[in-house]
């Protein structure tokens, strides 16, 4: 079997379908054309979009066994849509449907008895919690595909994801099919990683809790893209948008990750004028943008634009004055919200733009410095997002590839260890994203410089921060746990982790059970 | 010859090229699929797109003989960009070049050289003034093809129109090719109609005259598309964007003309709350514009959105809420670009999303009321509005086909004489926009509607108005100006004139000169 360049087996095909192994960050040259959606049918003037019910508008939209069913994910644990039209599919007996949502999350758990019992047979987008655990223990028939935020776009745009039928949640949608998630009773805020699909697909059917008379502004998804509009009781709770905390953590080895990280981008000399960054919104992250908006002020600096997950950390340093632009595809709280609503420097961007490498270059290529997270980082510095020591599949790759790809300086903010399970080990059990792309790795323990980053290893010359190799960092973590259980597979591959060129970096096999 | 559905005789094909007869406004339902861009080549982070000056850029772009080069229209008669290119590229030979401009106007009067030294050979966009006298004289060795705004989307979208590349006329860009029309020393408003070009062109390359630093918003054409910036001295004339009148007209005549118009549509039940309409900038529709808001306030109506050449007074309907929203992809005066700017009801439309036919619903579709002009009716109410009556190529099809297609209530607003030329006529001397798309005529002379629509008919049923059968009112015209001379023309086809949907509607030959 071909080894691709972080060392993982990949084989040449699975089920027939072909896998091109990862070569490196850009070793993959663009080839061909993008997809060509059809050409829709006539919309004539005076012809209404607007449909009874949800049922109509699956009946009228024609979805029939085989076909392939995309779903954003803005609401991410407060989504009621998915479980929704899924149910309604199963009820009538449709089967082997391709799930090419963006993210699933605990809510649909119920899609684990559709994927058992062949409604769903593919699923090409992220797995958080029981689908993807369904899918490590090999209930599903066809494979799983993993992409990051930018990865997805790309393969709607080559025409390797095609759309049958994609739904919108959408918060307000008007008469004639234009969306946002600005306004209504289950506001979500941007409607971003909708836009490719609605784009592409052959047929778009707008759900909404709040139909509007035309026209709805902003149209984050044009009427140009729409052929249904029906209405449902509700569409998704905007509460559950984070299932996790919105609070700053308090855990003091926590904080010290984030304290040492801004100290870091101090040292390594990013914190200036026109810095940009991307933040996640997890308790770390959290607490680092807070400390970076704090560092920002004492040095009297003015950042250019923050990217990622919106949160009221991030919002305040707009208002402040501290960055002068938020791009946001995917918000986390209402206080955000209210500020992409009246803020003109708050925008919505797609998910194209800002992660797609198959673009004239994507937002994070001009990130200066990005946290991110990882269930386990090797001494490769190769990161996992997607699976637990344990073996089991339960995260997506969200925008993790991208993002390190493109900024200049991409930390990975985590615990040293979690629950005596060490997070810095010898060797991820999945690769999600390669070590060319990581440049430290910021732990309570120490802090690990990727050795091809000499020049930030330079700059650090003489740091009082507690620097060192990541062997020596792994010692000292496996001084404390012990050196991991490594988790037992079987031999079927339930899931491909795709780079965000397409190419293949790992794949995963299904877990033994004891 | 086949004669097509307003009984023009279309050839089966011009050099090669097949063209397929108009035959209705909806009768060409949409095959295949959509025209597939080349996926660009790859951007690294940190790779610079801003090049020294306009030379570089050309260079980069690798420009040669037989290539399709498109421009936007935005700054119309104020246009810098297209000779400062065109000039350049005479200067180093480069021959047989196609251009898919949107339209050039009499500024651009220097490419008339390059049209009969074969720089130029072939056109696909709206000829307005000297080029279009040229192309009449038979001097450009290809075929002209004209398109409405619509079509011009659809044909760039169907592939029929391969843009290699794409120049923007950029009032602001950033370093990394975000741009828009709002900001900088030469602002044009929107850029709503370099959207498609920049998302279909393979090579795009912003110049500006207000190079910002990232990121510049809004960002109406996205760095995504964007493969090269650079900066020249101006690009544009801003006030030049009105060549002709932006004051309401002062002709009795006129004024006369507009008041019946507004006065038809109250009268045929359109004046109502939700209503919606499109209004152009010359001096009558201005008056059109103006009156239709006097009867709003009168008659206690709000409306929905108006969409088209931006004005102040359409501005001050959305100012006052007697309308809530303006769609904008073009507009004339600085009063509106403060309300594009500061009002977030006032929004910039892409040409696509304006006026597609290929579309799942352009904005035209929506539209109750339109006021279009015309250069000859006919009894048939076929509108010219391309050619004048001497047979010289004059204008350019902008929006016409579109909206008249689109909108409920379709009105002409001529004087039923220019100049003792008639505009009522028996045929008109090119078809631009066929009979079955127009609902009503209204001269100072009288009113015609249009048979097919019985139910206005019976709406207008005991209407103090002026109206008449089309034949009574051309009888009138030419009591006046008595029958016109025709105009004579050789064999050779100098012009198509395109549907929307990209049938042929007429050809247009060359001018016999005496």
């Amino acid at each position: 079997m071909p080894v691709n360049a972080v060392g993982r087996e990949i084989p040449r095909e699975i089920d027939g379908r072909k896998l091109i192994p990862f070569g490196g960050a850009y070793a993959r040259g663009p080839e061909g054309k993008l997809h060509a959606p059809k050409i829709p049918p006539l919309i004539k003037p005076g012809e209404s979009k607007v449909l009874p019910s949800l049922d109509d508008a699956i009946e009228k939209a024609g979805i029939a066994d085989g076909m392939t069913l995309s779903f954003h994910h803005h609401f991410r644990d407060g989504d009621m849509l998915v479980n929704m039209v899924l149910e309604r599919l199963a009820k009538k007996g449709i089967k082997d449907l391709k799930m090419a949502h963006i993210a699933l999350f605990p809510v649909h758990e119920p899609l684990v008895k559709y994927i058992a019992d062949g409604t769903i047979t593919s699923t090409e987008g992220s797995l958080n919690g029981p689908t993807g655990r369904a899918i490590s223990m090999g209930k599903m028939k066809g494979l799983a595909t993993l992409r990051s935020h930018g990865g997805r776009v790309r393969a709607v745009k080559a025409g390797e994801i095609e759309i049958d039928v994609n739904f919108i949640a959408a918060p307000t949608a008007d008469t004639y099919g234009n969306c946002n998630g600005f306004w209504g009773k289950s506001p979500c805020g941007p409607l971003s990683y909708a836009m490719i699909d609605a784009e592409h697909a052959d047929k778009v059917i707008a759900v909404t809790d709040n139909l509007v008379p035309y026209p709805a502004l902003p149209f984050s998804i044009p009427q140009t893209h729409v052929d249904y509009v029906t209405t449902v009781e509700k569409i998704g709770i905007p509460e559950k948008i984070v299932s996790g905390t919105t609070q700053i953590t308090r855990s003091p080895a926590r904080l010290k990750i984030a304290r040492l990280a801004i100290q870091l981008i101090k040292d390594a000399g990013y914190i200036k004028d026109g810095m940009s960054f991307q933040a996640g919104a997890g308790g770390v992250s959290l607490a680092a943008t807070k400390f970076l908006g704090d560092m920002m002020r004492k040095e009297g600096v003015k950042g250019s634009f923050a990217m990622g997950g919106t949160t009221r950390y991030v919002t305040d340093l707009l208002k402040e004055g501290l960055i002068k632009t938020i791009f946001d595809a995917q918000l986390f709280d209402l206080y955000a919200l209210e500020s992409l609503r009246n803020n003109p420097d708050h925008v919505e961007v797609s998910s194209e733009m800002y992660a797609d490498i198959h673009t004239k270059g994507a937002i994070v290529n001009r990130v200066d410095v990005s946290f991110l997270g990882a269930t386990e980082i090797d001494i490769d510095f190769n990161v996992n997002v997607n699976t637990h020591s344990d073996g089991w599949l339960l995260h997506g790759t969200g925008g993790h590839q991208d993002v390190a790809a493109g900024s200049d300086f991409t930390m990975i903010l985590a615990p040293s260890f979690r629950g005596r399970i060490p997070v810095i080990t010898d060797r991820v059990t999945t690769v999600t994203t390669p070590g060319e792309s990581i440049d430290a790795i910021v732990t309570e323990r120490g802090i690990a410089i990727n050795p091809r980053r000499e020049d930030i290893l330079d700059r650090l010359h003489g740091s009082p921060l507690p620097i060192m190799p990541i062997e020596s960092l792994l010692k000292k973590v496996q001084k404390i746990t012990g050196a991991p259980e490594k988790p037992e597979f079987e031999d079927r591959i339930v899931a491909v982790i795709e780079y965000r060129d397409g190419t293949v970096i790992d794949v995963l096999r299904q877990k033994k059970m004891r």
